[in-house]
C-alpha cells in the first residue's frame, strides 16, 4: 500500500464500530453494502465513511458498494485484530467482576490471560473458573505472557499506583474505568471509561433543553 | 452573562473532568490553582483550558489562577448539577448490577431512581435493596418521578427496542453499554461506553508500535 497521510485518532475509534456494523452485517447475511447504508447504522455520513477509508487505500467500487468480507477483513487488519492480544484485568470488585464475565472481552483479537487484586481476601478466589492473582505476579504474568493491554478497574485512589506498575511491567495500553486522569510515560496509551464523566456532560444539554435553550 | 459562541461538544465533555479534577483539589484542601497546574492533572495544556472556560465567561484572574471553589460552583451550574437529575437503570446483569452498586450513580447530581430488567426471573429481586422492576414499569416511573436520563445495560439484540421504549417514556438521554449504534429522534441524546472499541482502537497503535511504524 501506497504511503497516505497519517489518519487522525478519530478516524482509528471509529474503525472498531465499521468493524463491529460489518460483523452484524454478515450474520444478516448481507455480502454487500453501500457507504450510504453503512452510515445509517452508525450515524455517520457517506462522505465521512469514503473519507476515513481513504486514509488506508481504496476500498469499494463506484456504484457497487463494499464487499462486507472483503472491507471488514482490511478494517480488522489496519487494527491489528488478525493477532490474538493477550489482556490483563486488575481489580475484581463489582466491575471488575462483570468485565471479566463478559463474554466480548474473550473474542475478536482479545484473550483475558490475567486477573489482579491487591485484597489478600480476593486473591485465591476464582471468576468464571479464572483465578485472582495477587498484583505482586502482574510482571510475572505480563512478561511471560508478552502482555501490552491491561484493564484498570480500580478504585481513583490507587489509580497511579496501578499505571506505574503496569508500565513497569510492560504493559503499552491501558484502559482505565477509575475515575482519575493518570500519568504515564510517553508511548503508553491510556484511554478512560467514564460513565459518570458521559452522564455530566449530558446533564449540560438536557439543562439547557428544559430552560428552552435550543 | 453575555451571551458568548456555543461550545462544541467537545469542551461540554471536558468540563466533567475539570469539574472532578477541582473536586480532588478541594479534598486536598487547595483552594487556588493556575490553568497550568490544572491542566497538568488532566493531561490538558493551559492554553485549552483557558479557550473551554471562555466559552462561559471571565473566570481566573491574571497571575492569581482560579478559585477552586468558585470555579467548580461555575462548572457545576453550567453543567446543570446543580440539581439533583434522576435517572434509571435498564438490563441488570452482571454490568447493570455493578453499575447500580457504584456509588458515583448515587452523587453529584444523579439519583438513581428505577432498576428495570425484561427477565421474569429477576422482577422482584433487588439490588443493594433496590427493587429489580419490569420494563413495563418503566413508563410510569419516568413519568412519576420526571425522569429524562437512563442508562442501558443490555444486550445488543434487544438495545434498539429498549431506546424506542424509553424514548416514549419521555427519556431524553441514553448512556448505553450496548455494542450496537441505536436509532434515536432529534432531541434525544445518546452516548456509549464501548470497551471493545476502545481496546480495538488501541491495538492498532500497538501493532503500528511493534512493526516500528513509530
Amino acid at each position: 500500500m501506497e504511503r497516505l497521510d497519517t489518519p487522525p485518532d478519530v478516524v482509528i475509534r471509529r474503525l472498531p464500530l465499521y468493524a463491529r456494523s460489518l460483523r452484524y452485517l454478515l450474520q444478516e447475511g448481507v455480502h454487500s453494502v453501500s457507504s450510504q447504508e453503512l452510515g445509517e447504522r452508525i450515524n455517520v455520513t457517506a462522505a465521512q465513511i469514503r473519507k476515513d477509508l481513504s486514509y488506508f487505500g481504496e476500498f469499494g467500487k463506484q456504484g457497487i458498494g463494499y464487499d462486507v468480507q472483503k472491507l471488514l477483513s482490511h478494517i480488522e487488519h489496519i487494527l491489528g485484530l488478525t493477532q490474538e492480544w493477550p489482556i490483563i484485568l486488575v481489580g475484581t470488585g463489582h466491575l471488575g467482576q462483570a468485565i471479566a464475565r463478559y463474554e466480548g472481552f474473550r473474542s475478536r483479537g482479545l484473550r483475558l490471560v490475567g486477573l489482579f487484586d491487591d485484597d489478600p481476601a480476593k486473591v485465591g478466589q476464582s471468576v468464571d473458573s479464572m483465578l485472582i492473582l495477587s498484583n505482586e505476579e502482574i510482571s510475572r504474568v505480563v512478561q511471560e505472557q508478552g502482555v501490552k493491554l491491561a484493564i484498570m478497574a480500580v478504585p481513583a485512589s490507587c489509580a497511579q499506583d496501578v499505571t506505574d506498575l503496569l508500565v513497569a511491567a510492560g504493559i503499552r495500553a491501558i484502559l482505565s474505568y477509575a475515575p482519575i486522569i493518570v500519568q504515564a510515560p510517553e508511548g503508553v496509551w491510556v484511554r478512560y471509561i467514564d460513565p459518570i464523566a458521559v452522564l455530566h456532560s449530558m446533564t449540560y444539554y438536557l439543562a439547557r433543553y428544559e430552560s428552552n435553550l435550543f
